[in-house]
């Protein structure tokens, strides 16, 4: 009789662990059952901002491989619309609902791979019962929030709370379907993701588009008619709005995990080894956006919830399920997206996490452009470095600029991964050609910069 | 009295170290003396072909500062169609000739920045005199060029000779003029800075462009009438041409420092210590594309003619004589550049470099996009790894693809600078977001394509 694998979460993390194991093991060796409560697998959820703004046409485009395809192709048996409920180790079992029909049903595991994913923080205010309230985690989300913009009358009035990526995402996204958007973030600054001399470009970006943008203020509540929503009261007013997306950020999905006594750790992710085990449990595997994992530079336990690793980590758990070797080596904070007009990017720490890590540090930003300043299409660009004082060693960059800018983030992200100095940095030998770069790239302009900076301070 | 620093060459080399000096010694302290034999200072020669090909409007663009700036911003003092035709190492004196009255005269130093650049390789048979033959090592070459090109009536057949990245470019440009264009290579493909199986790609879109290809062909001869270029004689047959562009490679152009007495590498570059000094020479430094300088996997010395060593060296040895510290820390052969609708980039060694400097390798290739498959503007790019057989440590990487391709190479570049193994590549935190990436990079499946070959090996 072959092992049984069962998967919780048919997303990113647990379907390329299924797949993975499924290209080592046969189903002679491994049967693969995966649970999903929503109605779809493996999508992506980076990809639902520019489906809803109208950018992406079709829904479908964003989902990489469909339940039948993962039965036709791999013979893992996909059960949509069925949540685990409860887990059982030492009878090695899972408790599932129908969603549907709210049956329940017992299904015996040897190998158990959760990949449950993570779970809006959901504030208070967010929590009443009316149409025209949104998040946007799931494409079952975003499905009720495009049916909402596609109705006849649709919404005009959109506000957006959070002014993470997915909020500006989102904000951006609802201009671009001609409705009126306000944008509320109790920070001091949206995209609170980099730091405030970086977040303040994009800020001016937004307002030209049109967001109207409220920081320093908070939700209070919401009004609803009619079991509408029909305005979002806030420390800064009453906001008329027919649509709220709620984008207040999500916490991992670890509470049945926790329920079965597996190991959680400080930031509410589940603990993995770095095979993608869960710590002390016999074979039970976790990965994607409900586990911590480690920050290669401060050493310390983070979550942070992004499509890309949840593919790594559900390789890496897939690839030891099917016998294989591999390991997760931790993340450095890279992360890249684009609002309006612009493209923001970062690797390492900000300022402040810097400061947390015990790190003292001097930061540098230069200006420069994406392609030789004589070549047509070259635009503007702003790099900043954080270094640490005493050794040069890079600890974290930002970049905004307006075309070609983002992606220069990846050299940096190699360089800060191999705890290079901005000293060394400065002679990397980078591609160099005007249609791509000025004959000192942005990347060594902004190293030159820090070096002068380190040996001033 | 100050010391007198005297500059042999006012391009990017000779001129970034100018300008670091000055940055650092007021001329109270330090005077500096700039010959140049041509008529420009610091130009992107790199700019030359998009000029040409009418891409870039204003030959002016091109020079980043003229000798006007140089001189009332930086007390440089720039003689231009001055040419330096002797060295005294014992007196400390150069001999100078006016390139346009012929007059001599000797010029003392202290210090002495050797930055005379290359020589084009002039085959035999381009040693005519004829008007319609163009190098385009120079902007007095591109100049020429131009001219010849704005000439009513003008040139209609232009053969280009020699299809490394100029004579690619420069066939392109040819082609934006309205010319016919023959590229004559003698090898078995153009484009041979990238390995056949890439080259071949980059070769399908030349032809496609309507660049009429002749690989495994050598010139022969060439035909003059009336003083006039009128054809190009070939082992494949006589191409009628009013214009040919020579662009067969270039050496160091080191024999003023040969003759000096000064050391010369293998390679035919003056051979140079990590800060640039001459080796064995007293205030004596050299940089540009004149030295040669170590290639830091095979260990070798190698000659690497590009505008970005150039201003990189140049600003070592311009910090050192200002009295400060920097070193040079050698290439690793990244390159990029653009032909037609392609990008085309490479960094470390090719296939049969690396078999020459000792390395058993694998190869592999893989196909994938820029942008997730979904969005809009998503265009393929083929990714190949070379990757030491026994360790998997990248060897080298060479990209070819259809937009945000080439610069994706910078990444790859830092990888292999770092020494890091295709396995600890495919953990990496690249940046993410549909609008710049699939939700694997291209880079990080071409690392995993790279494991499986090494592990299977």
């Amino acid at each position: 009789m072959p092992e049984r694998l069962v998967v919780i979460g048919g997303d990113a993390a647990g379907m390329s662990a299924a797949s993975q194991a499924r290209r080592r093991r046969k189903p002679a060796d491994l049967e693969i059952v995966a649970f999903e409560r929503g109605h779809f697998t493996s999508y992506s959820a980076c990809g639902i901002p520019y489906w809803i703004g109208g950018l992406v046409a079709d829904r479908d485009a964003l989902i990489a491989r469909s339940p039948e395809t993962f039965r036709a192709e791999h013979d893992i048996d996909v059960r949509l619309r069925h949540e685990v409920i409860g887990i059982d180790l030492d009878r090695r079992e899972v408790l599932v609902r129908n969603v549907d029909t709210g049956t329940e049903s017992r299904e015996w595991f040897d190998q158990l791979m959760y990949a449950a994913g993570a779970t809006p923080r959901k504030p208070p205010w967010a929590r009443v019962d009316a149409r025209g309230i949104f998040g946007v985690q799931t494409l079952d989300d975003g499905t009720a929030l495009r049916a909402w913009l596609d109705a006849d009358p649709g919404p005009r009035h959109a506000v957006v709370v959070g002014g993470g990526y997915i909020g500006v995402e989102m904000a951006e996204a609802m201009i671009q379907r001609d409705l009126t958007v306000t944008l509320v973030e109790q920070g001091d600054q949206p995209m609170s993701t980099v730091d405030p001399d970086m977040g303040v470009l994009v800020r001016d970006s937004m307002c030209q588009l049109g967001i109207d943008i409220r920081t320093g203020c908070t939700v209070t509540g919401l009004t609803v008619r009619d079991g509408r929503l029909s305005a979002v009261e806030t420390t800064d007013g009453t906001l008329p709005a027919d649509l709220v997306v709620v984008s207040t950020g999500v916490r991992p999905n670890s509470r049945l995990a926790a329920d079965a006594g597996l190991p959680i750790g400080v930031t509410g992710g589940i603990r993995v080894d770095l095979q993608m085990r869960v710590l002390g449990a016999d074979r039970v595997w976790a990965a994607g956006d409900c586990v911590e994992t480690v920050h290669r530079l401060t050493g310390q336990p983070v979550h942070v919830p992004l499509g890309t690793h949840a593919n790594k980590q559900g390789r890496v758990a897939g690839l030891n399920i099917g016998g294989g070797y591999a390991t997760f080596p931790g993340v450095i904070g890279t992360a890249v997206t684009r609002v309006c007009d612009l493209e923001v990017a970062r690797t390492g720490l900000l300022e402040r996490e810097a400061e947390d890590a015990g790190y003292q540090y001097v930061s540098t930003r230069i200006e420069s452009t994406n392609r030789a300043g004589y070549f047509p299409g070259a635009k503007s660009m702003t790099v900043k470095l954080i270094a640490e004082r005493r050794s040069g060693q890079l600890l974290g960059a930002q970049i905004v600029g307006r075309s070609e800018a983002a992606k220069r983030i990846d050299a940096l992200a190699v360089a800060l991964w191999n705890y290079m100095t901005v000293d060394e940095m400065a002679g990397l030998d980078l591609g160099y050609a005007p249609p791509y770069a000025p004959v000192w790239d942005p990347v060594l302009i902004a190293a030159r910069k820090a070096v002068d900076a380190i040996h001033a301070g």
